[in-house]
């Protein structure tokens, strides 16, 4: 998506370890109206899908999620991450590696918020590895649901998560996905 | 406002120990559509004040928040709870006490995305005792950001966080003020 791509080369920060900042209007502040497009976009490419609920995952996907859900006239169900869950058999959980935070979570879900009459369609920020993909894409399967699709905003596509997603046979749209980004001199590079 | 009113005698539960649980529309599950309804209903309220941008704190905060800058056109930014910081001089922080989950959390702000420019307009789910709140408004005081008011979805008026607020001359403008419940009977009364 070429608005999106412009914005990330115009206000995306390149840092070193693979690190895109694009917290002027994704993550931390979020241009709303950019959303609003995005959505538009996704909107675009999962036309005809009898999608009935947005799945995402806190914090930074809930914003992308809210608006997309707004588009799209269905509600929102975002995971919640913990560090200390009682199970009691009200809640889906998986376990994700946060490689950003060093850390290891647990997701829930709870029951009652997902089951199998859903037609999921996942949204995030970010894809790199793709393990919390991963995390919401158990939790689904757990809960019966069918994943219609998953949108996901930027892809960084020199790592594996999102073409491995691909393969198994998800419709993954990325609406960037960047091929390479040098610290050095802030270039990057989308795949076309 | 009623139609709130209405969802939390439907669909919200209450607990022992002043608990209202809320999640199948509003903090796990997210109903789109009654958000853009209170969107609506500040839109009203704070008619006439020059808004510039959303305020609100993760996680559950964003969902609401995103929306209803959709229909402000403007921006959101959202505070971020951590508990390792490096205090570097482009943050904003504050500390504060989540009775919910029993911690004390590092909020902060970029000090690139608020400054003496904004007329800043606070979106939060909850009040109860205002911690979070008194978080969010020393943040705003520390930027010099005009704060022109504070949404709330569901005051909790049996505690004293909110009557502070409006004594202490914020524009407060909760959209649903529960003045008692009853977890024997599940009754809930509001504020006229």
């Amino acid at each position: 998506m070429e608005l999106l791509e412009e914005r990330i080369r115009r206000d995306g920060v390149v840092k070193a370890g693979g690190v895109l900042k694009v917290d002027a209007f994704l993550n931390h502040q979020m241009d709303i109206e950019l959303f609003s497009q995005m959505a538009e976009e996704w909107k675009r490419l999962f036309a005809g899908k009898p999608i009935n609920k947005i799945l995402t995952i806190e914090a930074s996907g809930i914003g992308i999620a809210a608006v997309v859900a707004h588009h799209f006239g269905v509600p929102v169900v975002f995971a919640k991450k913990t560090q200390s869950i009682n199970l009691d058999g009200t809640m889906y959980s998986t376990r994700i590696q946060s490689f950003t935070h060093n850390r290891i979570y647990d997701v829930i879900v709870s029951t009652r918020f997902l089951g199998p009459d859903d037609h999921v369609l996942i949204i995030d920020d970010f894809l790199a590895n793709g393990c919390a993909l991963r995390g919401l894409l158990e939790i689904c399967e757990s809960a019966g649901a069918t994943v219609e699709g998953i949108g996901i905003a930027i892809e960084k596509g020199f790592q594996p998560g999102g073409d491995e997603l691909r393969e198994a046979g998800y419709d993954l749209q990325s609406l960037a996905i960047v091929e390479a980004m040098d610290p050095a001199t802030g270039a990057i590079e989308f795949r076309s």
